[in-house]
């Protein structure tokens, strides 16, 4: 990672309280596991809620905690007050997504406008690549109802 | 589109019933609209079960219908017993997703092994362009526990 | 295409001049066929200079064709003493690349940062699809040396 | 990386052999620095040939390089007879591109069918990250034309 402005330990509750405002990874009942500077960890355990038809985790589903760790890695980056909005990510399904899963995210570039983070999702038991996702996050400031 | 196959007139039933097996769709609360060759539809309501954290549709959940109907829109092009899996797919967020959301995939290119599909994702009262997502779909034969 | 400002007739030019000075359009032979407000399209001819390993067009002059188009499809909604660099694009390359190709671009969405926009790479003679692009390019504005 | 075959000493000789015969690669001036099982380094020397048209190195340069990295990264590991073609790329450009560009590809995944690969474009003299870009390569046997 490069270009990265400094992560002070406040940082890790203003992800945890920006998490629990969202309403879908409580739907999917995600959990954030980790958050460093630059690094965010989700897990999400597979169950018939989250399925498509053949019973694997959907692939949306799987976008969803990959690019939520992708923009909370960016997050952990950025001063108070600005927030980031995700601008377009791409994600290569690597192998049928069961069991419990966590992905991974960091940051890879952290610009002013723009930041890139990756986020590999693999099984949380095996270490086997499930998912690799790139995602560019937008920087927002005074912009009403975008923070954090 | 180029290269479909023909798709016969209980491809519409088929895919209704692939739908109603995944499970996130159900729990997304998103629907089935419409099927034609080619073509799929799907929308969802934009409620506070399934928003980030500033309040607007997660990405997660509009790139989850996004890719559900690229997915579909290709199977109406496959013969009985071949499944799709999604290899990849890119999403550009243009705009804050609020509202009812309408997911209108079509197959840009069919072939034997990989299709190429996008999806426009628009608001359903104004026809906002709110997502463009792209989707690379394998086709499977012949693997237990993948078809439709 | 949404959200585009005027396109006075003096883009046309523009785009030939801004064309003109890239190196790599030249190096390759790609030809600047037709601008128009939100659309370019650019040519190119097969040969031996910009193969890959197996005589086809290579993949990175498809791509280099491809995003010079959306970027100028781009450049001609943009107002005066403003330019665009390309953030990312996605490529899905669908058939090989032979004879001479057509690089066809249009804005999907105008913004005052970010326009999105896609290229369909077709064979000239057929009208085959080849490859299909859609590229993020960001607007600068006083930046020094990124103009047109 | 995971998944990977054996890659033997000949390898290296092979990639060479194949990469001589890119056109597109001679035409840019690139040069193959490394090759290792599963990894692949090309570099490229900014020259007006290949710019855009503010002066820096065309995204279609960094693009060519960066996805022909990530093509033999992939070859690396396929057996003798089998090649490889890129199904489709995503490239993040972060910085503007000049002075000596480092293409450093390795493989994410190898997959009977489709293998993934990143490559991380860098300058040289400074290791500066300019771009990012993860590629799908499909395994082609048995195909008229289509090897190393």
């Amino acid at each position: 990672m490069t270009g990265s402005e400094a992560c002070d330990p406040t940082t890790r509750q203003r992800i945890h309280d920006s998490f629990n405002k969202q309403g879908l990874m409580g739907l999917l009942r995600a959990s954030l596991i980790d958050v460093a500077p630059g690094i965010v960890e989700i897990e999400l355990d597979a169950n018939s809620a989250i399925s498509q038809q053949h019973g694997f985790v959907h692939a949306g589903a799987v976008a969803a905690i990959a690019d939520t760790a992708a923009g909370y890695a960016a997050l952990t980056l950025m001063p108070w007050g600005r927030g980031v909005l995700t601008t377009e990510f791409k994600i290569n399904l690597l192998s049928p997504a069961q069991g419990r899963l966590r992905a991974r995210a960091k940051v890879i570039k952290c610009g002013k406008t723009l930041t890139l983070a990756q986020t590999e999702v693999v099984a949380a038991d095996s270490g086997k690549l499930i998912a690799f996702l790139t995602a560019t996050l937008m920087a927002m400031e005074n912009r009403e109802g975008i923070s954090d």
